[in-house]
């Protein structure tokens, strides 16, 4: 048990986090906009004001007198170690390059044209690498960078998953691509009766409103200033129910959130261990709860009652198979299960090499292109169908795209080891029961926080490392049966 | 101008307001119920980070090395010499107390038992004598508690302020109510009328989708975490119009925040200048334009088209004498234009002689009952109706209630002023025009933020101290026209 120094410490840090977290949801989905520019002031301030709490020395010679194998105490001590390798007007200079790169990024975008946001872009390229280089010791310097976000990976393991993945993925996609498309789903989904039945679903899968707010906002997400405060945002559109689905892939990750233990409340731990274990909750609950057989088994008759005009005829084979449409396309939000971690290759190879050297920002576009057409097939119209399309690059998120194919991965090795524990599950599903699903979650996962590194918590979850065939097992066989390949 | 170095800290410090304002809103606004322990605890942080910044020795030199006679200067030195002059653990010992207060208060409530509050009012009280002890140079105790609210004001200047108002108001009530009481308005006002009027009302006096939201709240309040993000909240019942004046209040105190100069943005000094002034504001548009009759003759006729079973057949006269009803009752908040004063100095006289040390909290209830009946003729019922039906003292806010009577006088003397400089004034209001009152207020209050000391401040507003003879005339001009008395 850490010294009530620490932990006094600690629960500082994580209320300002708290704050942090409130502020930025609050940004998103209340503020008015004239509040913007002193929004961004004041959470830079609530941001700096952690760090410094995270570096501070004191907390050091605090970390030094514990025992190093309490998990609150390694965890803490590892973030410590990360943040002072940074200087700080490096750690500034990064955070001002990446509010003026979001700036320039809509610019951008607005002009259609790369060129616009080429400059800052290799601002950001230039500071990753100075990041990179405090962390002497990493085997690739893309490894400092993606350790940001999936603590205990490495650049060498994700390009070997990535291969993997694109000799799965893409044989299969050709095959598909040769198949008839199935007829899509054709009418309006009305989006108060998306956000009844969807509201449905989601208390069905945990949401409550004791600890749970539902608002929306134009890019969907979670937000939890506190375990017992868990806030997601959803947007629905009448012409497809993607916000449904989208609205399930938010709950996932507030249902991580809001299951982690009590214990860890206010020591830093309280939240997701990282992106990619973060992801594969959402994933798991969009993809492969939420677009298979037994999930609408249950959930098609409420739907169609309050869609009788564009779901009356609807049964439930073609229900699935226009809700699981595989095909290539150029942007990667709305891209379908399968070619989702296509697009994640192609952002993870491109970014390899621009951390490398190896590209010129300049040349990006080009690569971009070359790189879709090899990977999806298809071409590049535009930058803002291409190179423009991802906000992550404009505030120096470099290293973070690979932990949404992570999370694809893991929540097929989660969705594999929980149904052989399981066995009875596809008939709680068609009953649309999810309490013996979320209770493994839980155990297996959500509430040890942080307590275990990712690799650790992985291993102990699916009996071994990061691995590819679950998914590329799971995409064959069911992309095979719903096209009719043999 | 300040140096850079004393802005960057104050700049600091007014974020750590801004996130404190955003916390706190969010809690009573948005936030799901089971966060409230972690917000808590997270608003502590925030506020003890703060007070820390605040009370720094650091500041200390950087303000000694400054020109005193900025107002910047001037008025961060003063917030910082009062907040040195508290010990933390008396702070810190007050912040739990007030905590604890308002937990107790609530369950003294559920148990309309003024008994189960007596212990956390006691500890209250003596921790505000304690407090007023760290100013040894006051004239009297009460003078440092209410110079937290109302700085510059004493104890002694609220004493004969309030003889005065007594004089006049108590006679005045007892004439009144010798008078038939005019008929009610009877029916229901739907809360979506009143909510859509209500909007057309404030975006006329200034409200816009810009910088401006409005939500629901069980007790309407106004904050505003920067002069560019000002909330509103609202209240809005079938059985009364009492909402509506509730919303005009709230925005006025909204334009107040919202009209700050932009030239002190982040020096801390971009707010309302004491809880006086601001209920002036608030006040004006409640009562001087929202309850007049220029202001209906314009909006009686939208509302009647929103309303026409309840109010189809009311003319302006009735109208105004239903919404100008002066009654003896038990509840300030509920309390008329005219009775509102007596219910803030019964409050006054009875904390006054708690730090005084002349009233036992113990016979707190009895007191409670003889100065109602002194003050406004009426017994109290019970304790929910009588001593346990405001919040201020469980929290420790002892030497508030002044500030409320304070905004009511003031409130009045504005507006005999600005209706020597604005002759047409009445014209504008029947035509829903407010743009010559709000420029005057934001020319002579709004825009001076914290800038002049209230005293001053309202010198120069009205060219005079404050005093109560303008509201006096006010409400004996008011009253005995609508009455009918000669």
């Amino acid at each position: 048990m850490p010294s009530p120094e620490l932990l006094a410490r600690l629960a500082e840090l994580s209320d300002l986090n708290h704050a942090g977290q409130i502020l930025a949801w609050d940004q998103q989905v209340m503020m008015p906009p004239a509040g913007g520019a002193a929004r961004g002031q004041a959470l830079g301030t609530i941001e700096s004001l952690a760090h410094d709490r995270l570096i501070a020395p004191q907390l050091g010679v605090l970390l030094d007198a514990e025992d190093f194998d309490d998990p609150v105490v390694r965890t803490v001590r590892r973030d410590h170690d990360v943040a002072r390798r940074v200087p700080g007007e490096l750690a500034a200079e990064m955070a001002r390059a990446g509010s003026d790169g979001f700036e320039v990024w809509l610019r951008a975008r607005e002009a259609n044209d790369f060129k616009v946001f080429e400059p800052a872009l290799r601002r950001n390229i230039e500071l990753a690498r100075r990041y990179a280089d405090c962390f002497a010791d990493v085997e690739h310097p893309y490894d400092a960078l993606l350790d940001r976000f999936e603590p205990g990976t490495t650049a060498a393991q994700v390009a070997a998953l990535f291969m993997r993945l694109r000799g799965g993925l893409v044989p299969l996609l050709a095959e598909i691509a040769q198949q008839p498309e199935p007829p899509p789903l054709s009418g309006n989904f009305p989006t108060s009766a998306q956000r009844d039945v969807g509201l449905q679903i989601v208390r069905a899968m945990g949401f409550d409103d004791d600890a749970w707010r539902l608002d929306d906002a134009v890019h969907p997400f979670a937000a939890s200033p506190s375990p017992s405060d868990v806030r997601v945002t959803s947007r629905f559109e009448d012409g497809s129910l993607l916000g449904m689905f989208a609205l399930m892939h938010e709950v996932g990750h507030g249902l991580y959130e809001r299951n982690v233990d009590p214990a860890l409340a206010r020591t830093t731990l309280d939240t997701g261990v990282s992106l990619g274990v973060h992801e594969s909750q959402s994933r798991l609950w969009e993809n492969l709860v939420g677009r298979s057989e037994p999930f609408w088994t249950f959930w098609l008759a409420p739907l169609r009652e309050q869609m009788p005009d564009t779901l009356g005829d609807v049964g439930l084979d073609a229900f699935l198979r226009a809700i699981n449409v595989v095909r290539p396309t150029l942007i990667r939000v709305e891209a379908d299960e399968l070619t989702y971690c296509l697009h994640v290759i192609l952002r993870f190879e491109l970014e390899l090499a621009l951390i490398e050297g190896t590209l010129d920002p300049g040349d990006l576009p080009e690569a971009w292109a070359a790189k879709t057409q090899e990977l999806l097939g298809i071409d590049v119209p535009d930058d803002l169908r291409g190179v423009l399309q991802d906000v992550h690059w404009s505030e120096g998120a470099i290293g973070y795209f690979p932990t949404y194919a992570i999370g694809n991965v893991l929540a097929a090795q989660l969705w594999r080891a929980l149904r052989a524990d399981l066995p009875g599950l596809d008939d709680e599903l068609r009953a649309g029961r999810y309490g013996d699903l979320r209770d493994w979650l839980v155990e297996k996962i959500h509430r040890h926080g942080r307590r275990l590194p990712p690799p650790q918590l992985i291993e102990q979850a699916v009996g071994g490392p990061l691995d590819p065939t679950a998914m590329l097992e799971h995409l064959d066989a069911k992309y095979r049966a719903l096209y009719g390949i043999g």
